[in-house]
């Protein structure tokens, strides 16, 4: 069965960006920090060199770019200025958003703006197969995610940073205490440490 | 050599007491889900059944009351109504505070009352000896140790739980990128997972 799942670095204080973001600046002053960790490892430890197994951070990505849609929030979409309209291996993007189409991503067949969550999720969960589902935001995007229930797990990779300032990665996602069940922990390199939970319903 | 460790219980969203906390409400709502690790797994696993070393989660209780002195900031004093006087086995504790001691707290002998953190630390260290000295406090003390560069180590115990809001562990500690360095991680029982940092000077 399709889940969908959070995928998002986050700073030890809670950031997914650095300081100062914007239209500009979609990873805040110093955010880069959050997502060295990508290239961190994979390089000493070619799959070739251990079996296929590759390093924690590498089978990582290699878990989230095997999911079979993405659906995002518009903040975050245009702060990656779309990746390029082919997040990975051309599988369908949704991005939540009431708007249409920016002329510089007009052209691109794999991106959908769609107004409904739950409309969303079920074209991205029927699109992914028996794939999962990526999902990419912060605050708005986990919000309703949460409240509507329609997030399954949550990979978290927490960086050994502290940031002071940034966007949240939760933040007014509704005064509820919501328990989370901790399914995983990996060890990356560099730090980072890869945390997975199931959201308990 | 005696360190300067900050143990603290933090929902993934940042949190070190549920909502609405204040004088009579010193967890805030629901905020003792926090502190149910300390009792989770013990139980389960007395140390005498598993060659001395207990469960996870009863190790790092162990080593948090094996620390030589305390440090704590009035706001959190004052919620835990000062741990009776005594945290542990009569370690001396260091209130941060410009204030003097509250009438309920006026005959206890082992709680020292300093508005200056630098000297805070210098008298808990020499108190402590060779022990590591415990910090407990959120966003003040948090902020004025790490400005100060008096904050040596972090141990988070990172509960899985999201609360909304509440009061947070790291707000306001001034926009620098902190660089930590990842130096342990145990899976403690009833998904509690801890995380331990040394800030980076």
């Amino acid at each position: 069965m399709s889940l969908t799942v959070l995928y998002m670095s986050m700073s030890l204080d809670g950031f997914v960006t650095g300081p100062n973001e914007g239209p500009d600046n979609g990873l805040g002053d110093g955010g880069e920090r959050l997502h060295e960790w990508i290239f961190q490892g994979v390089g000493d430890h070619p799959k070739e060199a251990v079996g296929g197994q590759g390093s924690v951070n590498g089978q990582i990505v290699d878990e989230a770019m095997s999911t079979g849609a993405v659906i995002t929030g518009r903040g975050t979409f245009d702060a990656a200025k779309g990746w390029g309209g082919d997040h990975h291996n051309g599988v369908p993007i949704y991005v939540l958003s009431r708007n249409p189409a920016p002329a510089w991503a007009a052209e691109w067949p794999a991106v959908h703006y769609v107004s409904n969550l739950d409309a969303a999720v079920r074209d991205a969960k029927h699109a992914a197969g028996d794939k999962n589902v990526l999902v990419h935001g912060a605050s708005v995007m986990v919000q309703r995610a949460l409240t509507a229930g329609l997030l399954d797990e949550l990979e978290i990779h927490l960086i050994p940073v502290l940031f002071g300032d940034g966007r949240r990665l939760f933040e007014h996602i509704g005064i509820e205490q919501r328990q989370l069940e901790r399914i995983r922990v990996r060890e990356g390199e560099g730090g980072v440490t890869h945390l997975r939970y199931r959201v308990r319903r």
